[in-house]
Parts: structure tokens; sequence; C-alpha cells
């Protein structure tokens, strides 16, 4: 058992850190922060099979650190019946039974706003890039260095000004509204949908997704996916949307029907996407594949330094919260 | 001479209309627009050769409309003894010779605002597109469909984030002042180098474009190419800029020493590029192929239908006004 004596305690002078379960390595950069502050549980290095590390240390986990997407499910909370918090790095957490952890009285917390204004810049590039060709062009000039055409007369026809469009914000909570002030800067009106009207805005509400891509020319997602926003852009949003209409994604892949997306994309059902997320991660449906009108990324909305220098200080805010009986920083409501 | 009439002269009833050399086609939306209200006279479908075509029509020529970059040089100026308007379809005037424009007292009329907005929206998006690698990215995915590293991780460590970023704008004109208005909403500080500080607005101003270089973490070309701002940005000025420091083009491709623009990206000298435009267009440098940290596009930010109407109402308001002897839209100052 010298494996267990290593990575579930601890040298002495440390016994008394806070116990935090993790269930893969945290960021080099998160683990040499958080290291002299909490003791970590690490399954991977346990020379037990997971289940059984679990059953062994589940009686002292109060706490869980889940960094990354890896499912928090039904039977991992099962198997930790002392589990009060879950710490997710993530603004979304649709990994995560929200609903289990509801019934058990467990709080999740996530990365509030730590990614809001990266994840707000990167939409409104995606959509300039899709409007006016940028990626598209730099892909041609990358792979057709003999073939430049002069002053971008053969893609004169498809460029479109992003200034007067109308902008439909899916989910208008931090990173939706921090995307309509972005774009109010470059004269676009704003339109949105969320769960409820907002009353602090003035931006138009829709309560209907199908009835708010009619009239815009844009629809970006910023919501969280949940059972309900699951496929909210589906094959009668998009149709409504129409065949100049532009579909931007950065909140997750499952918020769009990525089939017909696909579908609608090939036949001119609508105009383009830029896209930051799919529904098989990492998995980018190769029918996207050379398509001027599309522009893809890697989940990489939220891949700074600064964001992650926020995140660092969110988590450790709420394991710091959770230890001491203080108020959580970011805990998800609803 | 039956080619001379057809293109010389005109149908009956349509005499009147005021005289106007192009040097070559017009956009067709501009043909259709304009034909019935100027008689165009079109070398290049004459059978005559170019300078006996000018020399048979000199005489008659007082407006000229110059679309795209065809330069209006002291050789054809001179052949032009009668000319009193230069119409440039462009914001940049670089390919006509102003000097000599101005000591015949020859007016020249620019694209004014209309393709202000666009080449903002533009910049902008140049700009987050290098610190977020999203053109590299899209590049990547289509050119590697099965290398789909999850979540962005190889890139993580180079991705760079919008907000708090000092932007050094090179001429803060119409363009400019449009740039700093939309990086203001992603919170970035804005300093600029101009001619002349200008008391209207309260950006620190820099006399000295080394000096800005030094404070900024990226610059943006927003001035006109002229003799004095040939290669403003040059190897001084990137080495103050830094190794991380960013360089936007938007401008003219001389405005930037091109030949040390490319060996700083190559050894690493500045942090990355967005360049829409060349000093040989439509000629792209190939060691600028296939970096992470540079985006290429074809002199594209003006081209959209919306920035071509604006156009279209300016060198139509230019020549009637011309005509008409009424004070013309857009005379180039200075």
């Amino acid at each position: 058992m010298s494996v267990e004596r290593h990575t579930a305690e601890t040298p002495a002078g440390e016994r008394e850190l806070p116990l935090v379960l993790l269930l893969r390595p945290l960021f080099p950069r998160f683990h040499v922060a958080l290291t002299h502050k909490f003791r970590f549980l690490k399954p991977w290095e346990s020379q037990l099979p997971p289940d059984e590390f679990l059953a062994a240390h589940a009686g002292a986990v109060r706490a869980l650190l889940c960094s990354g997407p890896t499912p928090v499910d039904a039977e991992l909370l099962a198997s930790l019946p002392r589990l009060e918090l879950v710490v997710a790095s993530s603004a979304g957490v649709n990994h995560i039974d929200v609903a289990a952890c509801r019934r058990r009285g467990i709080a999740i917390t996530n990365a509030g706003n730590a990614f809001t204004d990266d994840v707000a810049d990167f939409a409104v590039a995606l959509l300039i890039d899709v409007l006016r060709k940028i990626s598209a062009s730099d892909r041609a000039i990358n792979a057709l260095p003999d073939i430049c055409n002069s002053y971008g007369v053969g893609h004169v026809a498809n460029l479109d000004k992003l200034g007067g469009k109308r902008v439909g914000i899916i989910g208008l909570g931090s990173i939706g509204s921090a995307v309509a002030r972005r774009l109010g800067a470059f004269g676009c009106t704003i339109l949105y949908h969320s769960k409820r009207k907002k009353p602090s805005v003035s931006y138009k509400f829709f309560s209907n997704v199908t009835d708010l891509a009619a009239e815009s020319d844009v629809l970006i997602t910023t919501c969280a996916l949940t059972d309900e926003t699951h496929h909210i852009i589906d094959k009668e949003v998009m149709l409504a949307l129409g065949k100049d209409g532009i579909i931007i994604n950065v909140g997750r892949g499952a918020l769009v029907d990525e089939k017909e997306l696909v579908r609608c994309l090939m036949e001119g059902e609508i105009g383009g996407a830029g896209l930051d997320v799919f529904k098989n991660e990492p998995v980018v449906p190769q029918e996207l594949f050379h398509m001027d009108n599309v522009v893809l990324t890697h989940h990489q909305a939220v891949f700074t330094p600064e964001s992650f220098d926020g995140l660092l200080e969110v988590v450790m805010g709420n394991l710091e919260a959770f230890f001491s009986n203080k108020p959580l920083l970011t805990p998800i409501s609803e």
C-alpha cells in the first residue's frame, strides 16, 4: 500500500491541509498554485482500480475539483457519499449531473466570469471572419501560393458588412451581454432569447428562438447546455434564419443540431458558420472542410493566460470558501 | 475610325453628357449606374495605341475616373493638358502623382468615408485572429483532419487576450478613429501617432513612432501612404515594439518595411502580424506562409456591397458636383 500512502496521505507537517479529489491532472500552473493549500487525491497515480481507490477514500472526500470536461455522473456521485462540493473549471457544467447533485444537496461552482471577455472577443472575431472571409482567404493564400488573385476579386461577391446586422443572441448571461456590448460598437442591432426577459436591457426579447431567427441576420449561442437548450438551434430555426444567415457557436456543440447544420451549409440553406465547439469533440465534421463561409476552431475561445489566471482565482477562492464555511464565490444557480 | 466613333462619341440624344476618361473598365454595377449620366472614354476598346488615343481626345478631357490602383503618373497627366479633376475610387491616393496634380491645380477626390467602417471592422478581426490563432487553427483543422487535437491544447501557450492591450494607431483619421472606438469596447488602451496632435481626443499622442511602439503591444497602420509615411514601421520601430508585439496593416504595403517585417517574424523579434496589404500585391512573401502567428488576406478589407454602394455615391457625387460647378464632396486635403 505504499502507493496509497504516497497519493492519499501527505508528508508530515501538511496533514492539516483540506482534502480534494481530482479526476485527472491539473494544469501545471494550477498544480503549482494549489498544491500548498490543498491535499489532492489522484486516482490515476494509484495502482488500485479507480472504483477501489474511490471506495478506499470515499469517507474522506467532501470536495471534488473537476478540471476539464471529465464527466461527473450519477455513478461517480454515488461512490462519494460524503461529497458536498463539485468545483468545475468551466463556464458550462453540462458534464456534471446537476440534478443528482441537487437531490443530494451537493453545491456546484463554475468558472464564473473568468472566461467572459475572451469568449465574447472570440465570438465577435468569428463573426467578422465569416462575413469577410478572413480565414478562408488566409487558407487560400497558404494553400495556393501561386494563385494569389489580386485584390481579393475572387471573394468580392460574397463579402458582407458587419454594421447594421441584426444579431440574435441566445442566452443573454454574462458572455451574451459582453458580446452585445462589443457588437454595439460596430453598429449592430441586438436581439435576444433567454429563459426570461431581462428588465435591465433594452434589446428586443424573443421567447421563441424560431421567431428570433426569423428577425436575425446572425445567431450567436452563448447559453449553457441543458436539457432545455439541447439542439436549441434545430432545422426549423435554421430555415427561419435563412440562406444569408450566419450561426456562431461559442457555447457547446450540442446547442446546435450539427447534422442539420452540416446539411444546411452544404445545401446553401444558411449563409455561413463560425464554430468553436462541436458535437463530438475533437472530431470536426469533414463536410465543413474547405468551405469559404465556414470558420473552424478547436474549443479555444477561453484559452488565454489571463483567463486561466482568472479561473485559478475562482477555483482557489471557491475551495477556500468551502473549507472555511464562507459563501461560495460562483455557485451555479437554477 | 468606326471604332473611335463607337468609343468616343455617343448615340444621338446623349451628346450633352459630360465626358469622363477611364483607364480600365468600371465595376459592372458602377457602369450600370453611371453610364446614363456620363459619356466614358475607354482607351482599351480603341484600336489606337493608348498614347495616340489620348492625344486624339486630350483636348476634351476635363475629368478622369481612376478605378482601382492604376497609376496616374506625370506622363499621363502631361498628356491631358485640360485635365481638372481626378476621381479616385480608393481611400489612399498613393498611385496618383499628387504633387504634379497640385502644381497643375488638378483636384483629386478619394473614397471619403465609404470604406471607413469596413476597414475598421477588418482591422479588429485581424487583431483578434492573430492574438487567438483563429485563422491558424482553421488552417490546421482544414489541412490535417486526422490531427484534431482536443481542446486546442497545442495552441494554448501562445493565445493572448485582447482586453488591456495598448494599441498604437498610426494615423488617427476616420479609419483610425473608427478602429479606436471599436477597440474601446474591448477594453483596450488607445495610443496614437499622427502628423499633429488631435485636440478633440483624449488618447495619448506620440510625435515619434518609435516611442509609440515602445509603449504599445499592438501597432495598427491606418494612415495614407505618402513620402513621409513610406516605411513608417521600419526595423527600429519593430525592435521597439518587441518580441510580443503585433503589427496589423490595413493601409498600404509600403507603410511597413516588408523585408524587415519578414525577418522580424522569422526570428521572433516581433510577436505576430495581420496583413491585408503587401509591398508587391498580389505577391505575398512566401516566408510568411504557415506561421501560426500570421494572418494573410488579399487587400479585401473594403470589399463589401455596402462599401461599394457608398463608393458609387461618392464617385457620382464628385463627378456631378464638378460638372455643375459645385463644391467637390471628398477633395483630398494636404
